[in-house]
């Protein structure tokens, strides 16, 4: 195998097989900044999709984009005492302006709530200025100490931030599940990534939340990935912040407030659970390109006939709505270019050599299963579509298959550690519910509570670590 | 008037004015961290769609979208002389990272040549890399000390920049150049604001840059505002930062660069050229909200006729692809629905009362001139599609013409003074091209060298400041 292809398996290296991806298939590169990536054109095509897709769907539902100041003044940090004490320890700050030291240092925005409830305070009023639906795409700094891994975490990422305030617990929420229930259909529907949802415990919620709901996908290494979250604050920030309105009981009340977030790291799930050893495998859903066109020119035999019918085929396809690319530069053998852009994960390749033009067909490849189907000319397009919602769902399907395959049901403790050191993936057990058990078998084993289903599951066994009575069916895994 | 309305005139006094607007019409906020905004769903909106239809031209041409960290180490910002020159003063600093002291101190960037160029070192090997041809939108940080002004001068804005590396000068020329007839197409056509374009000069040049093509345009003060550049930065980084190819000709070359750049300025230009008395007038190509319809309803008569013809006239507007708003709510009068959707600066109102129904009708009222049109229900669309256009077109007419009466030719330094002093605009005078007149002229005026034309105009006097022998014509003006 060539130097720019992938050179270990994914089966055997994971996490050097994920490195080389990315970096290969060119959706990121280091950033000559310690723990920071450049998200390459590659991969920055992939969130315009997914920022486009999401925007539709929370604009539909009322949801307005904005954008507040980077920068957040300590104090404002310090109102919200939990939240103070999750965040401070990885902010970026900035001390100093021009020549000048600053009389109150800035942290660079490791999430936006203080900034942006400060202004609530002053926008609303009364009832009629409810509910307040935010949304901002912006970039989050973490000074992260732990080591860092291009789209899981990074010092700095892209991520699109909610913030909506409303005058009803029940009305927050809703909201809280209303957004769940859109970053599920746009993890599994377009990322074709199956995830577990429910709620966090009252140690892994957010800082400051009442409660956390959130979306787990499991990686093929066994360890779990959190791709969003969202949280219903309560009122925990509308008081120390002071948002009030005048109900239509003209009295006053503090606002029941929402935030939920995905971020860049998406991206990174895509490549982990759908990749292969020939590099990156995109849902057709979310690849900026679907079809790339390679015309096979065997010296100068029907060369311009190819041409113009690779060119051909480029413009049906655009004009059905499909994203194609013809790729006829002649500096590069055909050879090279498959393996480029199978690399980069295009869903379908299509070959149009002398043979083909004589048989009036095509050659598609599949990307995902590597089939190779010999397409007629007037079916090409008809083909192609079927073609790309196939691959969608063999990628869900084959994702969901190894997911379901690794949610294992253990009860000892004994069973759970084995499990873990095996086999990985979900763990579902019972739990006492104290805080005591959870954070023992995480100090012991890495295992957090990843989540506890929404819905409560029948119990079948005592607490898996502390043996007394267990109150709820939860998922422990070892996560990213 | 009321007090949520604009309680100045525009032709008094300008600046107050244009605060209260972008406050009132809920453009933008002030942040509570100083010299910062908060750019709110309405201005928010309008970047959104200036962003798209940029996209689309510069997507067309072979740019890409990328991402590159928000942090650049101060030792980068060195490499290039005239850039660390020209941006430190103006650098917010990054000095802890948690609770760490950084080692090296890192700028916020101000501009991102000097981080994305050490990329750039490492991506082109050969000229089968180039062109490269990227562009990214994020948030800028430039510790400003002059009084700041919501979109037109704050600490953070948000902004596109280019930056393109080919193998030869003339290629990089082309590149300025289609990046400029790029930006006055966006600016003219669409913002509807004429600019007049045309080189920097010496001292006016971008930082670093070998020339900087600039477009400017004329503020109802008198004032003008540089609306974006677009610079060959010639070799002058790819020297220093080392970016060589091997060309066809197998020998090592230094790229030539371009960067170019529209910022959330713009916005501002709107605010101040198109904005009247009752507040902000959006050209419709730009406006987020093209149509507003309000139904009036007297008591119970005819209620629920009203309000399904509003809701019909709403989803005809819809499916022509006229952005429309159906204002419905009741807790509002019409009176004050009207005022709000004129501070916002809607091209149209649609007005559908008891009567209407009637007469199958509805009256539209435009933004720009206050005409109130009465509209056959079976010409609504044609009708507002025609009346939109048409309102584009005034815009731009209405501003061209109040530009090319404030471009005044002088020969003499008297009269210079005379019609900054009395008249502001553009002063055109011929010019020595020596530097030392060009900053007498600034240090005794305030007035600058906005640009020299593309094509050498007619010298008509002597130099304007030193008498001695013209070498061109160029304009003046004070500027933001």
């Amino acid at each position: 195998m060539s130097e720019s292809g992938i050179t270990v398996k994914k089966s055997e290296r994971f996490s050097e097989w994920y490195t080389q991806v990315v970096l290969k298939s060119e959706l990121a590169d280091y950033a000559p900044i310690k723990g920071c990536i450049v998200f390459r054109e590659h991969s920055y095509a992939i969130w315009e999709k997914i920022q486009d897709s999401f925007n539709k769907r929370i604009e539909a539902s009322g949801h307005k984009n904005v954008y507040f100041p980077l920068f957040i003044p300590e104090s404002f940090l310090k109102k919200e005492a939990e939240h103070f004490k999750g965040f401070v320890p990885e902010c970026a700050w900035v001390t100093v302006g021009g020549d000048t030291e600053l009389e109150e240092r800035l942290a660079v925005r490791p999430t936006s709530e203080t900034i942006m409830y400060v202004m609530y305070r002053k926008w609303i009023k009364s009832w009629r200025d409810l509910p307040l639906k935010l949304n901002q795409w912006c970039n989050i700094v973490r000074w992260e100490t732990k080591a860092t891994k291009p789209f899981l975490r990074t010092r700095e990422f892209l991520w699109q931030e909610g913030h909506t305030a409303h005058a009803t617990k029940e009305e927050a929420d809703e909201e809280v599940m209303d957004i769940l229930g859109i970053y599920r259909d746009l993890i599994e529907k377009h990322l074709a990534i199956p995830v577990l949802v429910g709620k966090k415990t009252e140690s892994e919620k957010f800082a400051g939340a009442l409660y956390t709901t959130t979306l787990e996908a499991l990686m093929p290494d066994g360890k779990v990935l959190q791709l969003g979250t969202s949280h219903n604050l309560g009122q925990n920030f509308s008081k120390p912040f002071n948002i009030k309105f005048i109900g239509k009981d003209e009295k006053d009340h503090y606002v029941w407030q929402t935030s939920w977030g995905v971020s860049t790291r998406l991206i990174g799930a895509l490549v982990m659970v759908h990749g292969d050893d020939k590099g990156l495998v995109l849902p057709p859903k979310k690849a900026p390109c679907q079809v790339v066109i390679v015309p096979i020119f065997y010296k100068e035999t029907k060369k311009d006939l190819i041409s113009n019918k690779a060119r051909e085929v480029f413009k049906n396809l655009e004009e059905n709505g499909i994203a194609a690319i013809l790729d006829d530069r002649e500096e590069y053998t055909p050879g090279w270019k498959f393996n480029q852009w199978e690399l980069k994960g295009v869903p379908i390749r299509i070959e149009i050599g002398p043979r083909d033009i004589e048989k009036k067909q095509v050659i598609a490849a599949r990307r995902d299963t590597f089939e190779r189907i010999t397409v007629k000319e007037e079916e090409l397009v008809n083909t192609v579509i079927g073609v790309l919602k196939e691959i969608q769902e063999n990628l869900f399907n084959q994702a969901k298959k190894f997911l379901e395959e690794h949610i294992t049901s253990v009860e000892t403790y004994a069973e759970f550690k084995k499990v873990l050191r095996k086999k990985g993936g979900f763990i579902r057990a019972c739990w006492c519910s104290n805080q005591a058990c959870e954070e023992k078998i995480k100090e012991e084993t890495g295992a957090t509570i990843r989540l506890i289903p929404f819905e409560k599951e029948e119990l079948f066994s005592s607490c898996v670590y502390c043996g007394g009575e267990a109150k709820e069916v939860v998922y422990f895994a070892r996560a990213y």
